[in-house]
């Protein structure tokens, strides 16, 4: 289950990789990493003609966890091994009308096991069009594998990606899952393997119609500034952010999820 | 001893104002705000020529602690009220040769009362003369209130001001006070004044000084990173803005310090 899940999220970063350098022109750039405890990762960095910043992350991570993240970890109390592996997408385009993307999936291990991961989208220009087809679409993958799913998992997107110091919401949300484990790995692994497909395909549907739209200067300031506000949640409120520089992890990996360039008012 | 610390900040505000203004040749734009207490504040925000975006706020609240910042905070365990009056100033220069320049000071009352504050720089570029010239000059104006305070207020600066996830400081340092309560207002109050105005000299010195220096396109890269460093500062590690954005402060007067364009490499 371990290997299976790991080689998906490589398959995944294939895919990904793939599909935006044929759109964008350029080449990522492939970086290996080490983690503190055990295994490492690959982060993936793309400054494009499309893409303005993309990051595609993927580490195979193992170790012990600290007595006060055991509290915290499921499957964890009386074993403070864990060994984890994850995909984690970050795209910030050059071009207004297309919305940062952002998606992740993970699989964790400790004397339980889980998927956990999402997605979500920031536009920062008029896109109620598209939201809706995004969040029908969405509901319609999510409903063929369980009708629970979306409504439980956009909400829990949309607490989880708001600033409550702006009362704002970071973009239009999306879907956010965690500790899914159904007692049935082949059909968990199927969900988040379609959350994956799901996203590849819209990241491919979303260039293609929107990369060749004009903007103008007060468009651009206005994805400047959404992108501050993007900067100030994963600062002050992402919960893996958080987790990754407190037990050590790579900052360049951890950061890789920040804008090239951002405004404040 | 309120009126009086109050009275100060205010005069200190009005001269920093300005100062700046005349070097700038652009006007600070004054907006008031309220507590969710009681009292409010003045934010001054210039986003001129010389200076890409500064900011000078004072406030004067009261109100009732938390219990849990009850247990944090000196003299309130008993009562909850306190009171507080305060400046502070952020500078963000548009010339990489002039840095970046974070000023605050503070008279906290509860059941006991103290002043809090300091001031460090952050240039971007080579400043090696003007960091010794800096702390040579700060050393001399602790040194006429009390030995110990510059070894002790440098120490905490640095170890205050320090970026964990980076291995690397914000800036140069400078000093960095709380609790400043030696039964002895008169002498505290005049440290304090005399930190204000030193300030306040610095920031006059360090514009004629380097405002006509010529930058180049990488200098201008390099600021824009070091201004991404510093925005990761206030937001993961700041005091003042976690406090401040935890106890529902005005967001606008606490974000007052993040730059107006930054990047991340």
């Amino acid at each position: 289950m371990k290997d299976r899940a790991k080689d998906w999220f490589e398959e995944l970063r294939n895919r990904l990789v793939a599909t935006i350098e044929q759109h964008d022109g350029s080449k990522f750039e492939k970086k290996h990493w080490k983690h503190s405890g055990r295994g490492g990762g690959m982060m993936s960095i793309m400054k494009g003609n499309i893409i303005e910043k993309g990051g595609v992350n993927i580490s195979t991570v193992s170790g012990k966890f600290s007595e006060k993240m055991q509290q915290r970890i499921p499957g964890s109390k009386e074993d403070p091994r864990y060994w984890a592996t994850g995909i984690s997408v970050v795209l910030h385009p050059v071009n207004p009308n297309i919305p940062s993307m952002h998606f992740n999936t993970r699989y964790l291990v400790t004397q339980k096991n889980w998927f956990g991961g999402g997605m979500d989208i920031t536009p920062c220009l008029e896109f109620e069009v598209e939201k809706k087809d995004f969040h029908k679409d969405l509901k319609s993958m999510c409903d063929r594998h369980d009708k629970s799913y979306y409504p439980q998992y956009k909400k829990w997107c949309d607490e989880y990606f708001y600033l409550k110091h702006r009362k704002e919401p970071r973009g239009i949300g999306g879907i956010f899952f965690d500790y899914l484990n159904n007692d049935n790995f082949e059909n968990d692994f199927l969900f988040v393997r379609e959350v994956g497909s799901f996203f590849h395909t819209y990241v491919d549907k979303i260039i293609t119609l929107n990369k060749d739209k004009n903007w103008t200067n007060k468009d651009r300031e206005l994805q400047l500034i959404k992108r501050g506000r993007y900067i100030e949640f994963n600062l002050l409120y992402d919960r893996g952010t958080k987790f990754g520089l407190e037990t050590g992890g790579n900052t360049d990996a951890i950061l890789m999820s920040l804008p090239p360039l951002a405004a404040w008012e």
